[in-house]
């Protein structure tokens, strides 16, 4: 093999030379839409016709980001206390999602054959399919057992606090927690696996994945106007009072960290919570469609919430029908979830809905919501929302909690910066 | 909630209606497409448009129809010995197959507030997405422990042989083997969960989930012409030399079973093979590039064999370089997987890579090719095959066997029949 067209390969599997991918064949429509884009100086627009996220800016992309089809969810443990490996770890991601998110392979321009390849190639003729890298720290970055692991532990934010426990959770550590958390979202799972992959073979020494969640159908609506709010597996229109990232006096308010919420490092972040939801399938499956709709609160088919007509009618959380009876019943779950029972609190919802096989143990499937939430403070956001429905929503009887996690994501990165620099 | 729009709704979610769907808002667009296609009395070509493939005809669909972007793979155990009611379950899912792919709800236009609705509802509003499903007997509803379950012993194919152990096979029973397998294609993975969802439900008390599949990314191309290969885990092109759906002669050579076979129930038949086959990813990201293409045979970014210059360029298995050494290694695997080392046999291949998070013991990602093969017959597709693979290929320090079935698919359905009829 040592006649093998060496210069070509190295130059197109390292992935930074225009004319080589030009050259080679029509390969790597990612890397030529994305060269093509850089080249020309264009606007947003045309980044994302290209299928490509702009990476750097105030806020991390992928939480106002409008929601892609498909996610791959890993977090990580740290398997070392050395705080210039983290962030060594944290400048190699950076660049790797630079890349990865403008349609490149990741690594540099150094490929030979007696060498592995930088990029492991899987997503090679792919477009970039609207790739987002979010990244977040958990507590156990901060402290661990009260050991201040990297010197960090003043600077934990006051809002990333441990999550409680909740009534009727059933937490499985291995699909819970972590120190480092990566959310990968894109229209293709092909390109999201890459992404995933890759960054955990960079922190190879220095991190491991903890656990990943693949979410196969995006169950919120994260933009103004946008057609259709998408269907969660019990069948039901999920996310149609969902904030939007387009709406910037809302995420304000409700969604990005500022300067006075103490953690200067974290201002134009958010704190996100992931919760993975199993839902009783077989048994929501064997009920009443008028059961179904009281739990939810809304119409299946139509949306609207009870006493409505359409999707998008406000929700009368006061009225009553003829025999004196609340239309929208006191334990319905859209009820309780709207934020005029939360003391106007609202949340970002970005979840996805997952399946992950037969349980061996029940037999019955196992899949449900992998719930994501963006919010300014957890104290105020998901936790006392879901200490609400943990203790009354009907839907308590269909869905039970079994991972959970909370991670404060920092802002977004200039050109020349790196994740969470200003934490270190 | 008496006062809820039971008619509509009704009409709807039992999905018969074309007024009734065009009235409902804009709900059910897949219904709306199906209808109007069915309406129209249309050609294929239209019914690809709107992404519907044909459930009707003389082989059953999602064999050689051209490969779509999703998989959910599902095989069913049965609860019962009872003649009429794996009849019945056959029956049962034929109507659904024939809904669900032509973008229809299952079940009947009866659905009340008083009921759980016969469709689960998650698909309304999404298209069809090319979905087909393809539907195979193992080789256990036919005698198990030697005892005649269905009193069909004697209909067994003699094609329908128990693979063989191969070395090196480290089989999970949770991923392995069925007495029935239900092979869910479509773009939308919403629409193929949807579908095995629902004959799963359809089930109850008959035949229970036994293991299922999530597959990504499709890792073959079964169409002529078709643009692009699509590179599996490995990032390597996967399916160059695939054989093609639509080059009737080689279907008929390789891939459909006829009364010759000594079956006449499977006549338009074929059988499938379904390997888990889990990549090392670790390893093999670790490896040289020049290893990468040794152990393949192929060069990882053109694809092109080793000797050659393009994807396509013929495999030339004698050549040897200026010091005498065979160019394509004697134990590369497309040397060995080629039909000219296997007596020229050949199979039809439709894979797809699958991840399921992180492998607990190992911390390591768990994920590779879920490997399915279509033949006439497996004593000379898949086993000979396999088992100078096992013994020989220079792919097996990187891959293990986890899961293992085979099937036996019969032809397909004219209007009014329905699935395996001729068997019973």
């Amino acid at each position: 093999m040592s006649d093998s067209p060496t210069l070509s390969r190295r130059a197109v599997l390292g992935g930074f030379g225009v004319a080589a991918v030009a050259g080679a064949g029509g390969f790597a429509m990612g890397h030529r839409s994305a060269e093509a884009a850089r080249d020309s100086n264009e606007s947003d627009l045309h980044l994302a016709a290209a299928g490509l996220v702009p990476f750097h800016g105030a806020h991390q992309a992928g939480i106002a980001t409008p929601v892609q089809d498909r996610l791959l969810f890993g977090a990580f443990d740290l398997m070392t206390d050395d705080r210039q490996a983290l962030v060594s770890l944290l400048r190699t991601w950076t660049a790797s999602a630079e890349a990865l998110t403008q349609g490149r392979p990741v690594g540099s321009d150094d490929s030979t054959p007696e060498a592995p390849p930088d990029d492991t190639g899987e997503a090679m003729g792919l477009s970039a399919a609207r790739l987002t890298l979010t990244f977040g720290f958990g507590p156990t970055i901060f402290t661990v057992g009260g050991r201040d692991r990297f010197g960090l532990a003043d600077r934990r934010p006051a809002a990333l606090v441990d999550l409680p426990a909740f009534p009727g959770d059933d937490l499985d550590p291995g699909l819970s927690g972590g120190d480092l958390a990566v959310q990968v979202c894109a229209d293709d799972p092909q390109v999201a696996f890459h992404a995933l992959r890759n960054l955990t073979r960079q922190a190879k020494g220095t991190a491991v994945l903890r656990w990943s969640e693949v979410g196969f159908g995006r169950t919120s609506t994260t933009t103004s106007g946008s057609s259709a709010t998408p269907r969660n597996l019990q069948g039901f229109k999920d996310g149609t009072n969902n904030l939007r990232g387009d709406d910037a006096t809302s995420m304000a308010k409700y969604v990005w960290a500022d300067a006075s919420d103490g953690a200067d490092w974290m201002a134009g972040g958010s704190y996100m919570v992931t919760r993975r939801i199993r839902m009783f399938l077989e048994t929501w499956d064997r009920s009443m469609l008028s059961d179904q709709e009281g739990t939810i609160g809304r119409e299946k088919l139509s949306g609207a919430p009870l006493g409505g007509t359409a999707e998008h009618d406000p929700v009368d959380l006061a009225a009553r029908d003829a025999h004196g009876q609340l239309v929208v019943p006191a334990d319905a779950h859209i009820r309780l979830a709207n934020h005029a029972t939360n003391d106007g609190v609202r949340i970002l919802r970005r979840g996805y809905s997952f399946t992950d096989g037969v349980d061996q143990v029940t037999g019955q499937l196992d899949g449900g919501l992998f719930f994501i939430a963006y919010q300014r403070d957890p104290r105020t956001g998901f936790i006392p929302l879901q200490q609400r429905l943990a203790a009354h929503d009907a839907l308590n009887e269909y869905i039970v909690h079994t991972g959970s996690a909370v991670f404060a994501c920092p802002p977004g990165v200039a050109p020349g910066g790196w994740i969470g620099e200003g934490l270190f």
